[in-house]
C-alpha cells in the first residue's frame, strides 16, 4: 500500500503571514465544523505564535478564544497546535522558568495537543525545558528546526540537532522553513536522514511560499518520509503565505501517495467564510504585498514579512545616502542599487556574523547591521559603525549561542568595545516570577482563572493583559478600526490601505498624572524599544521605575542609534510610539510620573 | 560530471500573460543587451503568439519590432523562439497553406532561430505543414504537447503524438503546460519516456505558476532529462505567469545540476527597465489579479487567465438565476456556490466533449457550455440547451479531432440537430490567398517588404494591418491610453484601476458614410464575434460582404445565444464592441454601408 500524507490546515499562521489581527473567537466558532467537514486535516494549527497576545490587543481573552476554538477539533479527534519560542515562550524576549511551565499546563488544559518549539538560534539549551514542561503537561512535544541555507546548515548540523532534542525525550520533529528558503533537494535529503536515525520521531514540514521553492519541497520531504505537511487554504494561500491544500493534495495523490479527499463544497464554504472575516475586518491590517510572491527573497535569505519594512527603511535612507555620496563627489545610487547592495551586505556579514537562522528577531538585527554598514560604507566610513544593542546581544551569546564562527574583525569590534560574551545558560539569567503576578493579582482581586490560566497570562504578557483588564486595549483597537475604515472603504484583499499614524492624545495621562514629565525624542529616526526591534508591544512596561539618565529606548536615525534618555526619575506611565514607528524630533514618547 | 540546464526567458509570454500589449521596440531594444548581461540565459522568446497583432494594435510595424529585438541576442549566440498556433499561425482561426508557408520564411529572415508549433487539439494533422515549413525555411522545429490532466491524456497519448511529430522531422519537443495544471510525477514520467524513446530530441518546458505545480514540475522534468525550462523575472513572474529564474536556478544548483550563475546586477537593472516600461504605459493594462496565484485552476483544469471572465460571466448571471429559483420555489444560491457548480459541470461535461486540452480557445468553449448548462439545469431545462457556434464547430471536427470520443448524448445532439462531422484534413477547407493579398497590395500601391514581410502580416492579421496602414490603430491606442491615464493615475501593479467602457463615438463613420446603417443588439449579453470567442479583434473585417439577414455575430445572454443580423446587404465599415463586451439590448454594434 502506498504511505500516507496527512494534511494540517495552519489556520493561526494564515493569519499571522498575511496581517496584524486573527480572527474574534465567535468567527473561530463558527468556521471550526467546516473546517471539520472538510475532511482532509489531520491536525490544526490553532494558537500559539501571537495568537494570545493578539487577543489580548483587541481586547479579548485568549484563554476563552483557545478553549471554545480547540473545542470542536478535540471532539472529532483532529489534533490541535500551537507555536512556541522556547526561551521567549509566546513574547520575544525570554520568559523565567516557572511561566514557561504553567504555560504548557494551561495550554494542554485548554485543548491543545501539540506544542511546536522553536529557538531563533536553534541553540538545543533553550528548547530543553520546552520538551520537558510539555511532556509533563501530557503535550505531544514537537521540536522545530529554524531552516536556513548556509555552508554550516548542514544535514549534519540538523542531525546533531534532532539527536540532542530526541534525548530531551520529544515525539516530533517539524522543518521549520519560515522563510521558505529551504533548498527541496536538501529539504529531502535532511528528512531522509532524520528518519533513519530515528525511525519512531514523526516528522512535519512547515514552508511558506514567498521565494518559490515550497512546493517542490513538499514533493521532497514526502518521498525522503514526512508525515505531514502544513498547507493553507484560499482565500489565504500562497503569497508570503503557505501553499493551498488543493494543489498538495493533488500532487501528492498524483505521485502515489495516499492522501484524504477534500469535501469542496466545504472548502468553498470554508473560503467564503474566512472572506466575510476579512471583509469583516481584518482587511484593514491586511497587507496586499504578502498576496505575492518575490525571488529576491532566495539570495538574501531574508524572509518574506520583512521586505515591506525593508524598502521603507531603503527609501528613508535613498535621500541621505546620495547627499553624501554628491558631498564626495561620487555618482548617486538609485533605489534598486540600494536593494543591490543591501542584499550583498547581507550576504557579506551574516557568515561573519555566525549564520543567525534569518527568523525574527534574529532577521531584523542581521538586516539592520546590513543597512547601517550599506550608509557607512557609501558615506567612506568604516563598515560596523554603528551595531545596535539588539544585535551585541545576539553576538555576545545573550540568548543563545549563534551556530558558527563569529569573524576575526568582530571578535576584535568585541574586545575593543570592551564587551564580553554571555558563556551561561540562557532562562539563568530570568528568574522566577509567578509569585510577583499571584501577588499582585491578589492584591487588585484578579482572578487567576481556571487552571490559572489568566496568572499566565498575565505573566506572559504582562503590559497587554493591564491593557485588557483595564479596557484601553480594546478601546484603542476600536480607534484603530475606526481610522482604518474612515480610510478605506470596503476592504479588499488587493488593495493597500493608506495608513496614516494616529496623533497622541496626551491630555488623558496629563490629567491623570499631573506631574507626569515627558520623554522627548532627541532625533528624528526610527523607535527602538528596549528589548527587541520586532514586537510592537515591547516599550518598557507602565510602572517600571526608571532612574535620571536611564536609558529607556532607542532611535535609529539615519546617522546612528541615538539613545532615549529620561530626564527625570520617576516611574513610566505611558508610552506612545510602537516599534518601529517613524518618530520625529521632539516627539513625545512616554512620560514619567 | 553533472548534467546541464539551460534557460530561456519567455519575455513575450512574462508580457502577454500579464496583460494586454507588450513593450514598444525602443524599449525592447534598450533591455536587449541587459538580458545578455545577466548571463543565464541560452534562449530568449521574443516574438510570435499575439506580439505581431498587438503591434499593429498599437500602430507599430512587427517587422521592423522582431529585427531589432532580435538582432542583439543573435549576435551573441542566444537562440530566439516565437510560439505558433499550427493551422491558426498567428492568428486565432484558420490560415491558408500558403500564408503558412510565407511565415516560417520572414520570422527566419527575422531572426527568429526556433518555432514552437501547438495544435490546441494536440491533433497532429495541423502541425505537419508548421514542422515542414519551419524546417524549410531553415528553423529549429519544436513542437508543443498541450499538458492537460485526464485519463485519456496518459503518457502513451503524448507518446503517440510525439512519435508522430517527430516523423514530421521535428527537433525539439515542448511540453507546454499553459494551465499549470499537469502533475509533477506526470511530467516526469512523460519526460523520461520521450528520453528513452527519442533520445536526440530535445525537450524544453514551460509551465504557468497560477495553480502552483511548476516549481515542483521542473525539478520533475530536469532530473527526467529536460534540457531547456522557460522562466520569467521579476516584476512579472509569478502570479498567473511564470517561475522566475532565481528560485529554479538555486532549486537546480543545489540538486545538483550544472546551471549558469545569474549576474544579479544586471537581474536587478533588467527588472527596473521592466517596472519602467509598466510605468511608462503598459500597467495600465495589466490584470493585478494575475500576480496572485489559485487553487481553484487544479479541479476545474481551466487556465488562470479565465478566472477573471469567468467570474463576470457568473456575477451577470446570479441573479437571473436566483430569479428563476424563487419563481421555482427552490432556495436560491450564493455566487461561491455558482462556482462550484460551474467547477462541476466543468468536470462532468468535459469528458462528454471528448476532453479537449483546456487551452485557448477550446477552454472557453468548454467553459460557455458549461455555463449555459448550469444555468438552464438552475432553471429547470435540459441540459445542453444552449451550445454556440464555436462549441459545435469543436465538437463537429471542423478545425481538428478531438482527443477522445463524444458521448452517446452528444451524438444524438448532432443528429437531431442535422448536423454533420467533418472528417477531412481542417486545412484543406481554406484555399489559399497569398494572390489576393499581393494584388490588392499592389492595386494600393503598397510595398509588399523586405523577405515579403508587409505582405505575409498583410495576409496574417487583415484587420489589423489595414487598421494599422491607414492610421486607425494607432488613433485608437492613442486614445484607449490617454482614457486610462486620465482614470488610472500611477499604473501601480498592485492596484487595480477602475476601467469603463468608453462610449461609442459613431458621428466619423456616419460624416464617412452617409448612408451606412447601424447593426443593433437584439438583446443585452456578452458579444461573440463570429469565428472565436477569445481574440479581441475578431470581429467581420472592415469591407467584408454581407447579404440581408447573414449572421455577423451572437450575442450570449443569460437565456441562450442570440445571432446578430444584418438588416441591410452591403459591406461593413465599422464594429465597435470588442469580443465578451458587454452590450446593452439596442447597442449600435456595427455599421453596413
Amino acid at each position: 500500500m502506498s504511505r500516507e500524507i496527512k494534511f494540517s490546515l495552519v489556520y493561526r499562521d494564515m493569519w499571522q503571514a498575511s496581517g496584524k489581527y486573527v480572527p474574534r473567537v465567535d468567527q473561530l466558532t463558527k468556521i471550526a465544523p467546516v473546517i471539520i467537514d472538510m475532511g482532509c486535516f489531520a491536525r490544526v494549527e490553532t494558537n500559539g505564535g501571537a495568537f494570545e497576545q493578539v487577543n489580548l490587543l483587541f481586547g479579548e481573552n485568549p484563554n476563552k478564544a483557545v478553549r471554545e476554538w480547540t473545542k470542536p477539533f478535540n471532539d472529532v479527534g483532529i489534533q490541535t497546535h500551537m507555536l512556541e519560542r522556547g526561551l521567549n515562550g509566546l513574547r520575544m524576549f525570554p520568559v523565567p522558568a516557572d511561566v514557561r511551565q504553567l504555560f504548557f499546563k494551561v495550554k494542554h488544559a485548554q485543548g491543545t495537543n501539540i506544542s511546536r518549539s522553536f529557538c531563533g538560534l536553534n541553540d538545543t539549551r533553550n528548547l530543553e525545558l520546552s520538551v520537558k514542561y510539555a511532556k509533563e503537561a501530557g503535550m505531544i512535544s514537537q521540536v522545530a528546526c529554524c531552516i536556513t541555507n548556509s555552508p554550516i546548515h548542514t544535514v549534519d548540523y540538523y542531525l546533531a540537532m534532532v539527536d540532542k532534542v530526541v534525548e530531551f525525550g520529544c515525539d516530533e520533529i517539524c522543518l521549520k522553513d519560515m522563510a521558505g528558503i529551504g533548498r527541496p533537494a536538501f529539504l529531502g535529503e535532511l528528512t531522509a536522514a532524520i528518519k533513519k536515525r530515528h525511525p519512531h520521531i514523526k516528522i512535519q514540514y512547515h514552508g511558506h511560499t514567498g521565494p518559490g521553492f515550497s512546493v517542490a519541497s513538499m514533493l521532497e520531504v514526502a518521498r525522503a518520509g514526512a508525515d505531514y505537511l502544513d498547507v493553507a487554504m484560499e482565500p489565504l494561500s500562497w503569497g508570503m503565505v503557505h501553499p493551498d491544500v488543493i494543489t498538495i493534495q493533488a500532487m501528492l495523490k498524483n505521485a502515489g501517495f495516499t492522501v484524504p479527499d477534500i469535501n469542496m463544497e466545504a472548502y468553498m464554504e470554508a473560503r467564503s467564510l474566512t472572506q466575510s472575516f476579512i471583509d469583516d475586518f481584518l482587511g484593514y491590517f491586511i497587507d496586499p504585498g504578502n498576496k505575492v510572491m518575490t525571488s529576491l527573497l532566495v539570495g538574501c535569505g531574508l524572509p518574506g514579512g520583512m521586505m515591506g519594512s525593508m524598502m521603507a527603511d531603503l527609501k528613508a535612507m535613498h535621500g541621505a545616502i546620495n547627499m553624501a555620496l554628491r558631498a564626495q563627489k561620487k555618482r548617486e545610487v538609485t533605489i534598486n542599487e540600494l536593494v543591490v547592495l543591501l542584499f550583498q551586505e547581507v550576504e557579506y556579514i551574516w557568515p561573519r556574523l555566525g549564520y543567525p537562522p534569518l527568523v525574527t528577531p534574529f532577521s531584523q538585527y542581521v538586516k539592520n547591521i546590513a543597512l547601517m554598514n550599506v550608509m557607512h560604507i557609501l558615506k567612506g566610513e568604516p563598515r560596523w559603525s554603528t551595531i545596535d544593542k539588539n544585535a551585541w546581544d545576539m553576538i555576545l551569546g545573550k540568548t543563545g549561542n549563534l551556530p558558527g564562527e563569529l569573524a576575526p574583525e568582530i571578535k576584535e569590534l568585541v574586545k575593543k568595545n570592551g564587551f564580553e560574551f554571555y558563556t551561561g545558560n540562557p532562562q539563568d539569567a530570568f528568574p522566577n516570577e509567578l509569585d510577583k503576578y499571584r501577588a499582585e493579582m491578589k492584591e487588585n482581586g484578579w482572578d487567576v482563572g481556571q487552571d490559572e490560566e489568566e496568572l499566565f497570562e498575565f505573566a506572559m504578557h504582562e503590559r497587554q493583559y493591564r491593557d485588557y483588564k483595564n479596557g484601553s486595549a480594546k478601546k484603542r483597537f476600536e480607534a484603530e478600526l475606526e481610522a482604518e475604515k474612515a480610510k478605506a472603504g470596503a476592504p479588499i484583499i488587493i488593495t493597500r490601505p493608506v495608513v496614516e499614524v494616529p496623533k497622541i492624545d496626551v491630555t488623558t495621562v496629563q490629567e491623570q498624572y499631573p506631574n507626569a514629565k515627558a520623554v522627548q525624542a532627541p532625533a528624528k529616526g526610527q523607535m527602538l524599544w528596549e528589548y527587541d526591534v520586532v514586537d510592537a508591544s515591547k516599550a518598557p512596561n507602565i510602572g517600571d521605575a526608571v532612574k535620571e539618565g536611564d536609558t529607556v529606548g532607542y532611535i535609529q536615525t539615519i546617522y546612528g542609534i541615538e539613545p532615549v534618555k529620561a530626564a527625570f526619575a520617576g516611574k513610566i506611565v505611558a508610552t506612545y510610539p510602537k516599534q518601529g514607528d517613524i518618530i520625529e524630533k521632539g516627539e513625545i514618547l512616554a512620560f514619567v510620573d
